[in-house]
């Protein structure tokens, strides 16, 4: 496949593009309140919920919008992707609407819910064991032996300029209610959902700081926009945010959120679980682990919220309802 | 306290007033939609989450109603309510927003996070046995000794209008959508929530049908409507729906549906559950049982969808983590 293009950037433009392509198709997700959370954090939070989009999380847009901008002859030879689970409904639910034939790598402990909806939406699986198998060589031998364009699952310009429609969104949705946003909050694993929304944000309300949200482990942006170079997670770690698993930034997510003063927080895993029983009890929200781990870091006093309009993304809710029964049990937001 | 009096039937302009009083005050929920959904049904359903709302139900919008309505004398010397716990924290959280004393008249058996939030909104909380004791008497004893103000759960005019503030928000969201509404669902205990909406509705949407929807058993306001005349449930039924176990249609609410033309529908348990687990998987919402009722009658087809645009409310989301696990745990929606 080779790597993608550092030079070729998207620009603002490109969301725009992007949210044209996704009208209608899209679920415009609301920009939501909760008096018992600006309670608990002395801000006014705006809360985005893409556990409402279609495929149960934000990933649709950017697969969407790039499976849109392929050329014909490319669309008849399908798509492949690798995906823990977001990103593999994303595509399969994009390239059902476009009749595209669609192939989705996924590791064979991914959860159950997102293994079966990639194939409800009518993509074909290919499960590969994370211990023994590299997940990239398995989908660049699909791509090989049938053509199918690789969709990768943030470092590139389409499906970054799509999942910036979320920050286009939420300035737009802002400034409906007459909010100015201090800042934005947003879930990060590669960091497409944060480089696009921040291209959004700077074209369209220049004043919101940007922060990606990690879990402690993979805090690997955080660390990398810190020290101003791309730096990877230690082998062998673990976390419950099986959505954000990702090894390092990429090129052009990084090169984006360097330029764009975007700042880095983590959370562990005990304050996202105590989100998700928040969001159970308080939202009336199901939010998968990698979804919760901006209203972790609002909770858990990870950025001053006093008197601050904050908004954040809530990034997706597809969560396994024995592991979803677990959290909610511990009633840890009582 | 005496019976309300049926002469006094809240109309339009009480609902436009209440809509005044809760602007800024109750969260303008959104009208969605979810493409699995409609995929099933085969019509374009636009879901109004109630669950969403100020202490998770609409319970919220009536109770403020009333109680921004009340005279400052009355007001300073406080309120009574009965429920089993949605008007409960709807009355509660009002109260406390207003600055007047509360208590609360609840069942011994009422879900514990009713019984909990309402507490947590600083009202006081009278628990009686179902059994042995009469909740209205519990609460006219209240009433009669401190001088509060009983504020009823739904056949009131005040309580109404209120709860008519969600059909008009429908009316006006549907019709920024460019959808035209069919139908229009709304779950149905005492039949606050549908006869207020539908005076909204007549007057912002009148071709629109309207129907309630009840438990199996708990039907009276289907029977009341087909018969013509108030009927009651048969003693000692049982339903999941704790928060729908009126004993039979108001006065005022059952003049207003029946004039109105709105008709019934009636769910099972089992279908009940099977839309709590539906709403878990495909819509990332957090419905409790008497809140899933008109999803139930939309997934379970009790009236056509094909082809049609139905709006339908999810009234609320305060169900205990226990028996939300149960559910889920069905995976009756798979």
């Amino acid at each position: 496949m080779g790597a993608p293009d550092p030079g070729r950037l998207p620009d603002f433009a490109d969301v725009e593009d992007a949210a044209q392509r996704l009208a209608g198709v899209a679920v415009r997700t609301p920009l939501l309140s909760f008096p018992e959370l600006d309670r608990r954090t002395g801000g006014r939070l705006l809360v985005k919920p893409e556990t409402l989009q279609r495929t149960g999380s934000f990933k649709f847009r950017g697969a969407y919008t790039k499976l849109s901008r392929l050329d014909p002859e490319t669309r008849r030879r399908g798509v492949v992707a690798y995906s823990s689970g977001n990103h593999a409904q994303g595509v399969a639910a994009a390239a059902q609407l476009l009749d595209v034939p669609a192939t989705i790598v996924m590791p064979s402990d991914a959860p159950r819910m997102k293994i079966d909806n990639t194939r409800g939406y009518g993509a074909e699986v290919r499960l590969y064991d994370r211990a023994s198998e590299d997940r990239i060589a398995v989908a660049d031998a699909i791509a090989a032996r049938t053509g199918a364009a690789l969709v990768r699952p943030y470092d590139d310009p389409d499906v970054i300029s799509g999942q910036g429609t979320c920050g286009l969104e939420i300035a737009a949705q802002a400034a409906d209610l007459g909010a100015e946003l201090d800042a934005a909050l947003f879930c990060c694993g590669g960091g497409g959902l944060t480089s696009g929304s921040a291209l959004a944000l700077q074209a369209r309300s220049p004043d919101t700081a940007v922060y990606t949200v990690e879990p402690e482990g993979f805090d690997d942006t955080l660390r990398s926009l810190s020290s101003g170079a791309r730096v990877g997670n230690e082998p062998g770690v673990q976390s419950f945010c099986d959505a954000l698993l990702a090894e390092r930034p990429g090129e052009l997510t990084f090169a984006l959120n360097s330029r764009l003063g975007v700042r880095g927080l983590a959370v562990s895993d005990a304050e996202v679980r105590r989100a998700m029983a928040f969001a159970y009890s308080w939202m009336k929200l199901v939010v998968e682990p990698g979804g919760a781990v901006c209203l972790a870091a609002a909770l858990a006093g990870k950025l001053e919220l006093q008197g601050r309009t904050v908004a954040l993304v809530l990034s997706g809710g597809n969560v396994d309802a024995a592991t979803f029964a677990a959290v909610i049990g511990e009633g840890a937001a009582a």
